[in-house]
């Protein structure tokens, strides 16, 4: 069997550096891509060119919006040393004029450093906790929607305070904690954490309703391989003004590990 | 009056996209540049070929120490909308070899987002809040030492509970506050903030004593334009394992604004 995250990442190189792959609707924000999907595809295509080596921190910046359709991913390689090796992806898609003549656009453009997946020998420093979060079975189950296809992917579980705004019962907080899960059993990986940093709604969503919330940049740094079974996961925008906010997020393993931290700056505005 | 900041990014864009700046001595932390410094100076490379827009959020991958010496900076428009533009650079120095043989080697990969400078029109809604600082006449002088050239850009004034690792009172926390500006009576501004985001120390300086925290990527989303005055820092590392740590850092102003995030990745592996 094939996971629908594995299905609908791959990518094929099919020149020295030049993925293909295929958008799928299955990860849509509206009519739009996830633009965490996109960046897990760009990391697949990023980690074909490093074998041996796993993802330690990614950086897009989104152009515009993507479409379902194929996609091609122009991975460079900028540096390959003994422990770490940095490669830049652009993301493109084809767009055919009135005239039917065809022309590239890039959607994103993106950064990534990987090293070797061994822990390494050092101080230990922990200050953060677990996400507060009930039992899964108290917790309030995210809606599935088919106008946001992504809802579909996820089996996704909010600590009830958190996930009122569903049902129009804004918190006034923006924070989202929840427990987290692919909805057809895959287990989380390195791979899949680029996409769950921005699976969820925008915090922001507990504040005030938004039609559109579009992400600028997105970082992802991978701390830890996820254990098997349910992400606790938690995103916050505490400053949200001038137009603009950050969503900070942590993504902790069933075995009470930090696995990822992300942030994104997103316009707020209203223009 | 040239201020050191201005003075030493100064950046002559010699060809179309390519940019010639000096890397000086005096951002020096040993005998390596200050990363935040060469960032300063992409961006104002970055923002020469973007005129009438302002720095959003810029990430450099860092991919080997630079040198004091000259360096290129290489800048590829990667999309300029109405709203955003996006641009990508390289940081290049040469180097000879033992037969005199020049080589270009990239010291570092940089990707931007610019916007208008113009705040938007959009909700507030801000849970965070300044730093804690007492007084400046009531915190610790950061020592300038000549081994550290940064230390003598600025002056700054650590809260006494923050600073003592400076004289081996590490406080076991991994967090610094300060109050910081330029010791030349430079005011801060957009330019400035990719520096000031990289000016202080680690703050696992704190808790244990390192040679050498090298970072691996920087971010720093820029928030709003600084007032003049005294900049309030708040930098604190949380996750300090598996051979890597966060530093995460607040920017202030003297009119208690948030200016600026950042989060670098750095190295804690003793290999």
């Amino acid at each position: 069997m094939t996971y629908e995250f594995d299905a609908d990442t791959a990518v094929v190189e099919v020149e020295p550096g030049i993925f293909r792959g295929n958008v799928h609707d299955r990860w849509n924000v509206g009519p739009v891509p996830n633009g965490g999907y996109l960046l897990a595809m760009a990391a697949r295509a990023i980690g074909a060119k490093l074998p041996g080596r796993e993802l330690r921190t990614i950086t897009a910046h989104y152009l515009r919006p993507a479409r379902c359709a194929p996609i091609e991913i122009e991975v460079e390689p900028v540096k390959e040393g003994r422990t770490y090796a940095t490669a830049m992806a652009r993301l493109i898609q084809e767009v055919a004029d009135a005239d039917g003549v065809v022309a590239k656009r890039e959607h994103a453009r993106v950064l990534a450093t990987f090293a070797s997946p061994d822990a390494r020998p050092g101080p230990e420093h922990v200050r953060g906790t677990p996400p507060e979060l009930p039992p899964v079975e108290e917790c309030l189950r995210g809606p599935m929607t088919d106008a946001v296809a992504i809802t579909h992917r996820f089996d996704t579980r909010y600590a009830p305070e958190t996930g009122g705004f569903f049902a129009g019962n804004l918190s006034g907080r923006a924070e989202l904690r929840a427990w987290v899960r692919f909805v057809d059993g895959r287990e989380p990986d390195v791979d899949a954490l680029p996409l769950i940093a921005d699976a969820l709604p925008p915090p922001i969503l507990n504040v005030t309703t938004f039609r559109w919330v579009p992400t600028i940049e997105l970082t992802v740094h991978v701390r830890a391989r996820p254990a098997p079974g349910w992400l606790r996961c938690k995103f916050e925008s505490r400053f949200v003004f001038g137009g603009y906010l950050e969503a900070d997020g942590e993504i902790w393993d069933s075995a009470g590990n930090l696995v990822a931290q992300s942030r994104q700056l997103m316009s707020a505005g209203t223009e």
